[in-house]
Parts: structure tokens; sequence; C-alpha cells
């Protein structure tokens, strides 16, 4: 079953870990295909991570077919997909630099170009959420802005797209946006861009920039 | 004798390098069968490093079987596996970012879900102890909590593990939230989390995450 | 067309990615042959991009061969081969710590003599340009030096090199030197070199080093 | 002619890149064998550097055997080989960290037992010298200690090792402890190690650790 989508989701989860956005068992990615959403399997090492080890769920969390125990972040996945009908894949890192935003509480500002052209707003942070219930998905649609990209108080990340690709470039991009972000706060007091430019890099960068 | 245990052993070596934990020779794992210890030779760089090299000692110290001499951490070892009969498998790294802590003689505070999740309580720090005698392993003791993980003072990291998995990830995770932990505070004065939040995701994670 | 060229500009790609200096599928390299600019075809990933993906335009930018859109950054890279006949090959990365710096509007001063010898003289940075037309182009001319190299203020780098070689080489060294610089100011106040010993290191290193 | 010793110098210079002490060109190891000395070819990548590349030169800089141009630091190298008896290979790195107490014109305090453990002193910096003569060997030579380790004003390491493998370990661990040194710094104020508990590490190290 979905043996296709298996095998590029098992390759996306590498590249989670190429860009080092994810350590041993951490982190998870979903497709949602129709009524059935994909996920990695629970505490799984990536070292030892194989396509046919992804569960098939249903959106209220039933197992449709495989041995093993879905992510404990499955409930968080699938309150996004019942509740935004635009997302067709979910991230969930614990990266480091946006983990630090998030564990100092903080936004990200939009401080340069790349932010502005793939997040085109702030990165917004949750109120606290304990994982393993719909209380996560809750906190995050509360602040979720067009970039689907929240952080999760003193936790991680949280990224909803209407693709996998869509959804793992924003989760490469924003540890690369909160990385430089930081190191440029920790040495001065840079000043966050023009929200109408931000809006223009935007739409150009949606509108313009890849193959389609 | 203990091949497959010698390979898995090996392998545990090799992620630490991965995870750019050690450095050329540095840092060590063993791990404990009944009355037999097996343990990384001394200073045989990672890139030399063969199953067959490792050695097998019993817990007083007496070479069982290898032809080169064990780890000099050899006492620190056995003086864990002898006191704490749930220790099966013992790391000591001195990865970056725990290192750093150790140098700044500072416990980590627990600032974000993983570090609740897998060690349920801040990383204590002992007091300084010579190399190569029981001493590091009696400092180690003092101040070892449930998560069997310490900073050795102007050292490193000593693990204490109930497998070779269970030991390897804390490894792992450790450096992880040392790193994060450390950007932040660098930042910001980030707020400890709240001790009972932080029980009682330990415990969610100890009895619901993962495939067991 | 050109292929002997487009397999050395794909190899010089994997060199961008292989000293991280670009994320997934930012950052690009052209080169000139006369009339002709061969460059890497827009929002392709470095994981799936092959020799034959690369884009052939004029230096007006119509596409003289290829069946992809040419990067965005396309009338930034032909504004600098049509004013200045030195240039052969141009890169644009996000580059960490160059983007630090361009993200807090701070030229890199000449701290150490890696940069005197590669740069000869402190990296200028751009005044505030917009992506996607001549814009970038005109304001980078307006404070590039001998070294080719400016940063483009809230954005990356922007790098003019006398061939492929010279311009890869200093995209990697330039964030070399911006890392250590970075980390430097960050700790303490350090002393700019003299400009008459970076003039003496830059000739010597242009004169003596390497095999030609 | 040495073609063993060109495989070992080869690999040497390997692990360089997998330490990232060098990047593209920068760096260099030499090896001694009686009164010749083999070096790297100045200015060639690593990416493209063969066992058959490196040049073979006498004591006073005469080219032996080799088609390519040695390192433009070999005169530094030789006149260690030239004043110190007890030395078998020379390295030359930039290394982030290391590099970065050069530029704060810092010697590195012993803050930790690895540091102990390797070079027993404090890392001490040279008065600033221009490339391309004696004059960075002379530099060394007033400052240098038991552990062979200089830090070269503004500008990076040089070691001195009794063999390749000695030189190659100083140099990965020098790395190793400018870098956690630089962020213990950073965020506190560190207290440097006992010089007699220095003492000490550093013979039993140097006693006892390893398998000769």
């Amino acid at each position: 079953m979905y043996e296709k989508q298996k095998q590029e989701l098992y390759e996306a989860h590498m590249m989670l870990e190429r860009y080092n956005l994810v350590a041993y068992t951490s982190g998870n990615i979903s497709v949602r295909i129709q009524n059935h959403v994909i996920i990695k399997p629970s505490g799984v090492p990536y070292s030892s991570l194989k396509p046919e080890d992804f569960v098939v769920v249903d959106l209220d969390g039933n197992i449709v077919e495989g041995n093993k125990k879905p992510s404990v972040d499955t409930a968080t996945h699938l309150y996004l997909y019942k509740n935004l009908d635009w997302v067709y894949s979910v991230i969930h890192t614990h990266s480091t630099f946006a983990t630090v935003w998030a564990i100092l509480e903080r936004e990200i500002p939009v401080l340069c170009t790349a932010h502005a052209d793939v997040f085109g707003e702030k990165i917004p942070i949750t109120e606290y959420a304990p994982v393993g219930s719909e209380a996560i998905g809750k906190a995050a649609m509360k602040v979720m802005g067009k970039s689907g990209t929240v952080l999760l108080r003193k936790h991680g990340v949280l990224i909803a797209g209407t693709s996998l690709e869509d959804a793992l470039k924003k989760a490469i991009f924003l540890e690369e946006v909160a990385k430089a972000s930081y190191y440029a706060i920790l040495a001065g007091n840079p000043i966050a861009m023009d929200p109408q430019e931000v809006d223009k890099l935007y739409n150009q960068y949606h509108t313009k920039y890849g193959q389609k």
C-alpha cells in the first residue's frame, strides 16, 4: 500500500538527517493521501529506518496498515490535516537553532531575504503545550500564518506544507534562517526588514522561483 | 568470544563518530555480560578500530581476552558496574557542548521537552576527580540521578545505561540538549521547565515512546 | 553544447554543498564563454541537479539552450559580465556567517592573514537591493574592490571571479574568514591588520602561491 | 622515492579534511626522513591532491624530487627541522577556533583535562610574523613549549611532532580544545586548571595511554 509514497517519505527523512535537523530517533514527517496519513514509526533510529516501516493511519488515528506503532506525535499531525484542508504534509523537528529560539520563547523576526522569500512573515511561537494529544495542534493553529511554520514553545518546530517537497523545503530553510538570525542578534541589534518589502519578496518567490 | 557483542559495540563507537561526539581516539563505550565487560582498547583511532580490537575484562579489571590494552577509563566503567546492578553499558565522551558546561562547572537545567523526555532531570556535575582510578566512578555516583548521566567537572561526560542502545541514545541526546541550552543561555535568561511537567514528560516518554 | 563546461559547473555546485555554503536549492554559479553564460536552473535541489540541467543564455538573458528556467539571479550575473570584462564566473550564496555580517549590515574587516592573502581588503557591503533585476548587480559594482567579493545587505554574498576556480575559492574562503572573524568580534575587540601588511600579503599570495 | 611515506602523508592530509581543519587548499603537513622533507605542493585543492603530488626537498629547500612547487610554508617547516632534532613532522592549519584565539591574540589556557592530557601546558601565541621566510619558524621557537604547539598571531596554528601520528593527533585535539574553551570563555569566566594537576595528567597520559 502506497509503496511509492513510502519510498518518497523515507527519502525525505534521510534529507532531515543529511541537513542535521534530527538526531538518532527524533523528528518525523507525514504525508496525507485522501483520508489516509503515512507517518514515521515511533522511536525508530534513522540508521535502521526502512520504507516498509512507515505506518498508515486514518484521520482518526486508527492503524490501516503497518506492524509498528506510529509516532507519538501522530495526534498533532492529524489535527492539522483535519482542520486545514490545504495541508498534505507535516514535519516536526527539534532542529538546533529553531529550538534555541523556542527555548528563548521568542519569535524569529524577518532579518534577511531568504526568510522573506520562503516564509513571508516572522516565525510565530505557540503557547506551551504537552506532547501526545491534540494540544500541540491546537496551539499551533492559534498562531500559524501563511508560512504554515511555527515554533513550539520550549520544544521545537511544526511545519505544515502543501506537499512533501514544500514541507521539507521549509524545514531546511527554517533552520538556515534560525541559525543566521540567532548569530546576528547575539552580536548586534539587527533591524527587521520592512513588511512591504517582505510581502513583495514572498509573492515574487512564490510566483517566479523554480521550474513550475 | 562475544563476537556479536563486539560487532554491536564497534557499530556504537561508529555512531559516536557519526554524531561528532568523539575525536580521533577520545571517548569509549563498554558493555557488561554477566561478570565480563567488553571495552574499547586504549588510544586506538576510530579510523583504524576493528571489532576484534575490543578487550574483554572481568569486573576486577583482569584481561580475559584481547591482545590490546583496555581503555585507561576501564576502572571508571567497572566501578559503575560493580555498584549499580541496573547498568549494562557505560559511555564516556568529551562531546563539545557537554564539555563546555563541564568547563563552566554548571549543571544543565531542563530548558526543553527533549531534555525532559530523555533525562527527566537537570544534568548534574561531579566534583573534580582525576582519571585512571575509581575516583571518577565514585564522584559520578555521588550526584547521579535517574538519568544515569553526569557531567565530569572540567572533563566531559559519563553515562550509565540499561543497555548499549539506552546509553548511546543518552550520549547523542545529551549533546543535542547541551548545545541548544548553551546557545539559549548565551542569548538570554531562559526559564527552566516546571519539575512536575518534567516528571510527566519523562514518565510518558519512558512508557509510550518507541516500539516495545 | 558546452558539455565539458557544464560538467565542471556541476562539480563546482557540488563543492558549494560539500562546504555547506548552500542549502537545498539556494545559491548558484555561472560561467561565461564569450557571449554565452551557463547558469544553474531556478530552484532545482542540489540532490537532483544534473549537468544537463544547466541553462545557456546570451548576455541579454535570452535562452540559447536548455529545457529549464534559469536562476532568478540571472540578471545579477549578466550585469557583472556586461560591465566587468575580467569576470568569467559569478557565484551567489547565502553562506551562514557571511549572511550574519550582511544581516548585521557590517563590512568584514581584515583580521587574519587568510583574509589578506585571498581578498587583500575588507569585504564591503552593498546598499539593500531587491532580487530579480539589475539592481543587485548595480549595488554590487558601487562597492566592489579588487577582491570581486561583496556582501549583499540583508541577503548574502556575490562573488566575481576571473575563472570558475577563482570564484569557487573565494566563495569557500569568504565563509572561513566570515566565521572566524564573527567569533572573534563576539568575544573581544580584535585589531584589524595594517593595510600595508595586507597589501604585501595579497601581492605575495597572488604571485607566489599555487602551481602556475 | 618514499612511496609509502607519501601515501601516509596523503592520508594524514585527508584526516585534516575529515576533521574540517582545512579548507580547499589551505594547510599543509610535512614529514622528515633523515635530511629529506616531504611536503604538500602549493595551492593544490584537497579534492584533487594525489600521493605522487608531494614534493621532496632537502633541509635547505632544494627540490630533490617532484614536478610541483612545494608549499609556500616550506621555509617555516625547515626551520623547525633544522633547529629541533626531535621534530619529525610539522603541521600548519587555519583551523577555525584556533584561528579565533590567534585573531584575539590570546593564549589558550588549560581549562579541561583533554587539554592537560595532550598538551600539558597553555597554548602559547607567537608575535606576528609574515609568511614565506624563516620569520614564522623563529617566532614559533621563541614561545614553543613541550607541546610543540603554538598559535601564530593573526594567522593560525603551527605544530611540531615527534612523528606524523603525534603531529596529527595534536592538530585534531588543538581544535577540539580551542572550540570548547572558546565557548566557555564566551559564556563565563572558567578557572584554569591547577598547574600541578596539569603536569600529573600530562605525564600519566604520555606514559600510560595507548598501545605502546
